[in-house]
């Protein structure tokens, strides 16, 4: 009977010793430097709600977010990240056009482009996603790119006076992010992409005289109302932004498991969900706590639209004629969006009041 | 040396049978019957890519879909859950009218309603989701609702000659969903709710005239398109339409853990965003192919909106009247939307070319 169970339990204690190995082996922490401060709503707060999800299941994957600077600067992110310096990373590839090329700003928002159902339609159901991937693959980095974050319209800038008409914008120095700001630039706009903290100093110092961030409750969160008196709507630059989550991509593949891997894409898939709600949520509040404190809500005229669209084909243009990887992208891009009109324009009830002069 | 590995041996084995008691004791394998047939597009493979993902995690949660009928009968599904005599179900409230009232197909579509962006914002960040897990608690039911899919609008209808006045919907027998279907009996249409399966047999049968199901894809899939030629837009009556899991509430908080409600949770999340982009990305291509073959696409005329949007609003006014708690979901959702509209009507671009004679 004794030599029964202690052969039963030498077997077992290989059993436990090979599991705990094995259990080890298979834990995962994937720590993950953001680009905004994790208390700006949604852009900072997605990833610290797909980390809190991730730990909640309790399995062993675990995320664990760092404030910006705190690990690795915004800037070097990617390349921490590919180079594993860090196993992940949270931002936006129009973030790194001066990595990935202008075309990687397309991954971001595009001007007069993809509201959200649209954007996530070509992301996961057309090819969007597979040429985002192969922008970093290109590009000689070494990270998986997981969608992981959306956010609705941002206001396309504040300014100290009324635009009215193009000359208005001539010579001034603005903050602008992505393929929007090489609009800006065609109107005589001098453009900088400083990271949210920086704006208001720059403002303050006069260093900039207007800026476009993000949306409203964003925008009012980095004090940018207190300065700045006129905010233009609607959001021509950006009808909807992603972010991703990049992961080196050794650790994607051959340390994680698929069901880890499953975990972050479903988090990563539920933070579309997640921010695109809290993004819809909380801007009339902000607008009217605004207006109420001295902003006035400007919605661009028709003209300054047109201006801004035809701007836009003629950056379209240069960038295809500079890089044919943007071409590729666009025309992707383009056929996508020509097919998805057909069902736009006869499924949908008119937006209200889009309107204003 | 053999004593000890034997007493050694001992410990481990009775740690090896609690660990296993408890590894038994916390799997929790969900069996959802679904009410629609898990080869539609959207309405159907949501809930089994929800349980493709889960299973894909490969923890101590699994989930195994059941085609309609095969464990439950879809009508059958709130009460066998709520029982425990299945302890899942993939369905929407809209299905149950005739136990939670009118009122809880606000929880499904709402007829000139938010579309997905608005409707996410208010389910998740309003008091959306709230009112709707205590329109089931306050019918009886012991379910936990799991808000797990979202598709774009629906078509309004096809029929077998244009409809260009009110007149000429009267006495049509027609298959119809939720809130629109009181719209539509208004106008003196008599509607039934056939599941998707019997809708075509139904025309060919000539037990009704005309019907409105989903999406163009899914119309498609189901050959509502080779027997009626008309289909109209836009999606007046289900300008987006929810879905919910719902899980028997002993099982949601006494057999699962916080992790495997987690992982629900987030895939249920993560379906909406797939849902959606799915429903999104495949109307056009079956637009084109049915009006190659023969559909005519048509878009209501304004004088039709405006009957169906006054009709609406008869609509409201009686459910408030019969059913106080309707008006408590009705006043909410209208609140929320007052106030989104200021951002709708601010933030966005118009839709291109909504208005169609």
């Amino acid at each position: 009977m004794i030599k029964k169970i202690t052969s039963l339990g030498i077997t077992t204690l290989l059993s436990i010793m090979l599991m705990s190995a094995h259990s080890f082996a298979g834990k995962v922490l994937l720590k993950v430097p953001v680009w905004f401060p994790t208390t700006l709503p949604a852009l900072g707060t997605s990833p610290a709600w797909v980390a809190k999800n991730i730990n909640a299941i309790g399995g062993d994957l675990s995320m664990k977010t760092y404030e910006p600077k705190k690990l690795v600067p915004p800037k070097e992110m990617l390349e921490a990240v590919s180079k594993g310096q860090v196993n992940a990373g949270y931002t936006t590839p129009g973030y790194n056009t001066g990595k990935l090329g202008d075309k990687g700003a397309i991954f971001s928002a595009v001007p007069f482009g993809p509201d959200a159902p649209e954007f996530l339609a070509w992301v996961y159901y057309g090819n969007g996603r597979t040429l985002w991937q192969k922008t970093y693959d290109d590009a000689g980095f070494n990270v998986q790119s997981i969608p992981c974050g959306i956010i609705a319209p941002e206001t396309s800038g504040w300014f100290s006076k009324p635009i009215k008409k193009a000359s208005d914008l001539k010579g001034l120095r603005m903050r602008f992010f992505g393929l929007g700001a090489r609009v800006m630039e065609k109107l005589g706009v001098s453009t900088s992409q400083l990271p949210g903290g920086e704006i208001v100093p720059a403002l303050q110092k006069g260093a900039i005289d207007a800026t476009e961030f993000s949306m409203p409750a964003i925008d009012k969160r980095l004090g940018i109302n207190k300065i700045l008196k006129y905010n233009y709507f609607p959001g021509w630059h950006q009808p909807a932004t992603l972010f991703d989550l990049i992961v080196n991509k050794d650790t994607w593949n051959d340390e994680m498991t698929e069901g880890q891997r499953t975990i972050v894409e479903l988090a990563c898939k539920a933070v579309m969900t997640d921010g695109l709600a809290m993004g819809e949520s909380m801007q009339f509040d902000a607008m009217k706590a605004n207006a109420e404190a001295g902003t006035e809500n400007m919605y661009w005229s028709d003209e300054m639209l047109q201006t801004y669209s035809d701007k836009w084909d003629e950056v379209v243009a240069e960038a295809i004629e500079k890089d044919s990887g943007f071409k590729v992208i666009w025309d992707d891009l383009q056929a996508f969006r020509s097919n998805y009109k057909i069902w736009n324009e006869w499924a949908y009830l008119p937006r209200p009041g889009t309107k204003r002069k």
